[in-house]
């Protein structure tokens, strides 16, 4: 434990006899970025703003991935062996060079790898080389990992594609089942007055055919982004609790989807299936609904900084096993 | 029949004692109108680029309107009583104004009145002034008409909210078939080498977890509007019509759709049906499956511009009956 404190004070300069890695989680809202030492024990943490180029943009992606990494370095003098980068779709590795270039320009001469957040976030609930990932958040992907590799993906097609039980999918029949509840075209629900209550300050238009509460939803609807419908989401799991049959059933068919997609991935074996993304909430439907069909098998995945963090001292050939993870767990936290 | 050639001539300035309107059907990719007198004889016609202006922007589609209104007048030296602009969603009124300011600067000084594109879908194809209306085309809506007044709408509350049984609906519902099936989550279908011959020309990202088929769907739903997925709606008729169960399934599905939001307006009278929108063609499976549940009372949607015409007469007072609109379809079709 003395060894982080060691490196912080600065009396030593560079690496000593360790290897040292960086892994980043960079997401859609914030990148993390955790440096650790060959045996898991994590040194120096470090925060930025958005840090996945779909969404964010190349240019200010690649910033705010150097921002995190520079801060995890913060006075510690250790060049990295290697930055571990994770990012949503990061499956096309163009963006090693933009990091490992600015990387450079920013005075850090170190190897960088990318790969996708599913493998961040499978390896933040396991060290066991082999398994599945099932995750729900916003979007919905299904993945296969076979000794360490990307070995398979279902769906994480995107909203227009595919997202299948994906908070996407789900709020865009909760907002649908409203706009067709109040224009008398579809059964009554108690998704409605929920929809209602989040639309209910937009503006009427000039126009008296339509009711006023189909055209604030409309107004809403179309007035941010098609993938923001995931904020109805919540709505689904709030309105089945409490018995409604038209949320229970869009619930039903998203587990449905999940099924499907993770069935075409996983084996009749006992590897572990971990469960990410904020839809698999533990105790929640959907991921109770996993539990029931691969009893024994799932697990609730952690942060994705862990999982890069795993997968960046696995890259340069340290163990990487259960104490490993569980040793980077425990020193992460307290740096957050 | 002379009276059309002695506007023509130039020889005759000015209206006579006749009255005259102008219809104009304002559609995403044309704008057309008609010039015709008070008895429904069409006597100039006149083509012009997108007026719409939710789709071309408010600027570009008044000046198509002008332009359109312009060429239909010709040499004509008539000034028409009123101009009636019936467009998508126009029932806001907001662009009335607009338009009459804009003929005003052009030396046209004319009423204008604006409606919607169903209300002249429904008078293209009867002037009975009671009766319902059910448009497929890229999106989908039903309406109701009480004595020449728009008096229900139900759907067309655009793609990602409704738009049950439209052209998006299905091809949606087709391209994300054939995803699943790329992907070996969901069932073998015809509608998939449909889609890939379509998508086929895609270049593909350096990754290779995903089948390259699946990327190619990818890029180029993505590299299009949402909306655009219409484009693949003809390959689930093509499909259904060789037997497959999927695109038999996908166009059930729109029919339930559309009869949904028919049934939730349509009085059980003997009111006429009106069919409009590419997808309601006669002889397809979604026009028969509504002549089979509302049998004798279907007609099909001729030239919105015709129907724009009888509108414009009805709002003059002038006679709006079975024999003018026969008028109206008998010398506009020698004008297109």
């Amino acid at each position: 434990m003395s060894l982080g404190l060691v490196y912080y004070t600065g009396t030593l300069r560079g690496n000593g006899d360790m290897r040292h890695v960086i892994g980043i989680d960079a997401g859609g809202t914030a990148t993390r970025a955790v440096l650790l030492d060959e045996t898991g024990h994590c040194l120096g943490y470090g925060r930025s703003g958005a840090g996945n180029p779909t969404s964010a943009g190349a240019r200010l992606a690649v910033s705010n991935q150097v921002i995190a990494t520079l801060a995890a370095v913060g006075q510690s003098a250790i060049t990295p062996d290697l930055v571990m980068l994770t990012l949503a779709g990061g499956l096309g590795h163009e963006s090693a060079a933009p990091l490992a270039d600015a990387l450079a320009d920013a005075g850090l001469h170190t190897a960088v790898e990318v790969t996708g957040d599913v493998m961040s976030a499978y390896f933040s609930a396991t060290a066991v080389p082999t398994g599945y990932l099932v995750l729900s958040g916003t979007g919905a992907i299904s993945a296969r990992i076979v000794d360490g590799e990307l070995d398979g993906l279902a769906d994480g097609i995107g909203w227009l594609l595919g997202d299948e039980g994906s908070g996407f999918w789900i709020g865009h029949r909760v907002v649908r089942a409203a706009a067709a509840d109040l224009e008398g075209r579809g059964p009554t629900t108690a998704l409605t007055p929920l929809v209602m209550a989040l639309v209910d300050d937009e503006a009427l238009p000039d126009e008296d055919v339509r009711r006023p509460e189909v055209w604030k939803v409309m107004r809403r609807v179309y007035g941010r982004r098609p993938v923001e419908c995931a904020e109805y989401a919540p709505l689904a799991f709030r309105a089945a609790a409490s018995g409604d049959p038209l949320a229970t059933e869009i619930l039903e068919g998203a587990l449905a989807g999940l099924l499907t997609s993770c069935g075409s991935l996983v084996g009749d074996d006992d590897r572990p299936i971990v469960l990410a993304g904020g839809l698999l909430y533990d105790g929640g439907p959907l991921s109770d609904g996993l539990k029931e069909r691969y009893p024994g098998r799932c697990l609730r995945a952690h942060d994705g900084t862990a999982g890069a963090a795993l997968l960046g001292l696995r890259a340069v050939g340290a163990a990487a096993d259960a104490d490993t993870l569980a040793r980077i767990h425990a020193t992460l936290a307290p740096l957050q």
